[in-house]
């Protein structure tokens, strides 16, 4: 069976909100991606935590059927973030960010890890993302994303990391820094030309667009009334569309692609409804099947009731 | 047949944004709309020009099968606006607005447009809108836009036209504004409650939000990777919506309902390819019928692929 390896931040994030706060709850980029992923495809995360990291954390995500092999355990402290967002649920204001054993954080890939079928590179230094891709065997498909941080810091290592993945995700400010254009499109065409045949736009509570090929495919979010924290929404997207794709074993079709998108915004629309993890936790694969029917009813249109006497 | 009223702005427009400028080109409210509904059931304006309104236009129009009847010619200038987009789209910078004839304007409707099946009351002073619906027989639909400055000039009036309109167009921000809720859906209940059953929340590129009852279906916007003009899309989104209700006889079903937000955001997405309404006036119903089928196409999705041996 395929099988899905994600390298990224495994996190005590304090966030607030305007409905809320968390304090020093699980959080991370491998966090949320594998609590999406697992309900398609059995996922193992590589990442480290400190000597203080909760036990009922490991227990909660090894509960859930994620491989915790290639997590390990440091002298010293877990990553933190502190963060905030007001009324722009798009826009995080960092308040904090404590790198503490994720500092000097070398993955080594275990035998069985370097065999994985998937692999996903979170939002991590392109560096270290490129040093996990290069322990890898033969990878059936490669797929990333990266924050404002790598792009300002690093866009060389970036670009050259681009041109050995197949799937790439940003979000929509990200994109047009990194290409340098005002238009999300035009941003995913300047990225697949280092590389990536799919690109992924995400842009929060508007949607996302994919980009197959030469054609745009773009999908609204599912509508909500409410949300709470929307801390780990495109990692826990990322995790329901890799997952999905892993589980059919098909990443070039078009038709799996958007039903990917439709599964990772499924995924990203139950996330931001609770803080932290809480809402993933105890997600069932039906809970899931039943908001995606429910979206797919809301977007069907039919060209029916399509008056040509007029023309 | 089914006809259709607009009362609103007849402009002459200066506009700059990143991809070049238009000066004293023909624009206004009912001006984008009408060009858009034409396609699907007979339209007539009423509204006011000055002395100095080209004789092209007017010419233009009337080509097009529109009913400038209701079109007055008044001593002195057109109603001239100056704007300026920059990167935001959706943010259009007012640099000047000069009233002008618009200033007295005091519509009266002749008998037949009395009877009108369909009236659009476009962006005007809801005091003004409240004196049209005032003038009209039985009709049909009564649907309604409105912007900022109304909102916060004479909030009362718009609430109390809201309680007998049917279908209501705003932009995000103004809708929020509006309701002073956060979110857009909120938004969208909050305003159902003062009356329209049917409420459209218009989201500039990113789509727009159709509230039916109490249900939402959200759509994005038709891809493109070059807007050179957003001035009147939502206008020309609100005449495709309305022309195609109109045509179907049905202002209530949800499914033409969302063929109607198909047809205003590809109607939408032509215009904002060229500056004043260019691209509007050559416009076929079989290159509407073309991009409909494309973005159709885009957006569907089926439900073969889902694996439930996995759940």
């Amino acid at each position: 069976m395929n099988s899905i390896l994600v390298v990224g931040s495994v996190a005590l994030d304090s966030v607030k909100t305007l409905e809320g706060e968390s304090r020093e709850a699980l959080g991370g980029s491998a966090v949320y991606f594998s609590l999406a992923a697992r309900h398609f495809a059995p996922v193992g995360i590589v990442g480290v935590v400190g000597e203080d990291f909760p036990g009922q954390h490991r227990d909660m995500l090894a509960g859930r059927g994620i491989d915790l092999g290639g997590l390990k355990a440091m002298p010293g402290k877990t990553f933190r973030w502190v963060g905030r967002f007001g009324r722009d649920l798009s826009d995080a204001k960092t308040l904090a960010t404590h790198l503490n054993v994720f500092k000097d954080f070398r993955p080594t890939l275990s035998e069985s890890q370097s065999r994985a079928s998937v692999l996903f590179l979170a939002n991590i230094d392109p560096e270290l993302q490129a040093e996990v891709l290069a322990q890898m065997r033969a990878p059936a498909v490669v797929a990333c994303d990266t924050m404002s941080y790598w792009i300002a810091q690093k866009p060389e290592a970036l670009r050259e990391l681009l041109s050995r993945v197949q799937i790439f995700f940003a979000n929509e400010e990200e994109a047009k820094r990194l290409t340098r254009q005002a238009n999300a499109l035009r941003a995913a065409n300047a990225i697949s030309e280092w590389g990536p045949g799919v690109v992924v736009i995400k842009k929060g509570e508007h949607g996302a667009v994919l980009k197959v090929g030469r054609r745009f495919y773009v999908f609204p979010a599912y509508p909500l009334e409410s949300v709470k924290d929307p801390t780990g929404a495109g990692d826990t997207f990322a995790g329901g569309f890799i997952g999905y794709l892993t589980a059919a074993g098909d990443f070039a079709d078009v038709g799996h692609l958007k039903r990917a998108l439709l599964y990772g915004t499924v995924l990203a629309s139950f996330n931001v409804e609770d803080f932290s993890t809480r809402s993933l936790e105890g997600l069932t694969r039906e809970a899931i099947e039943e908001r995606l029917d429910d979206f797919m009813e809301r977007l069907s249109v039919d060209r029916d009731g399509i008056l040509l006497a007029s023309r």
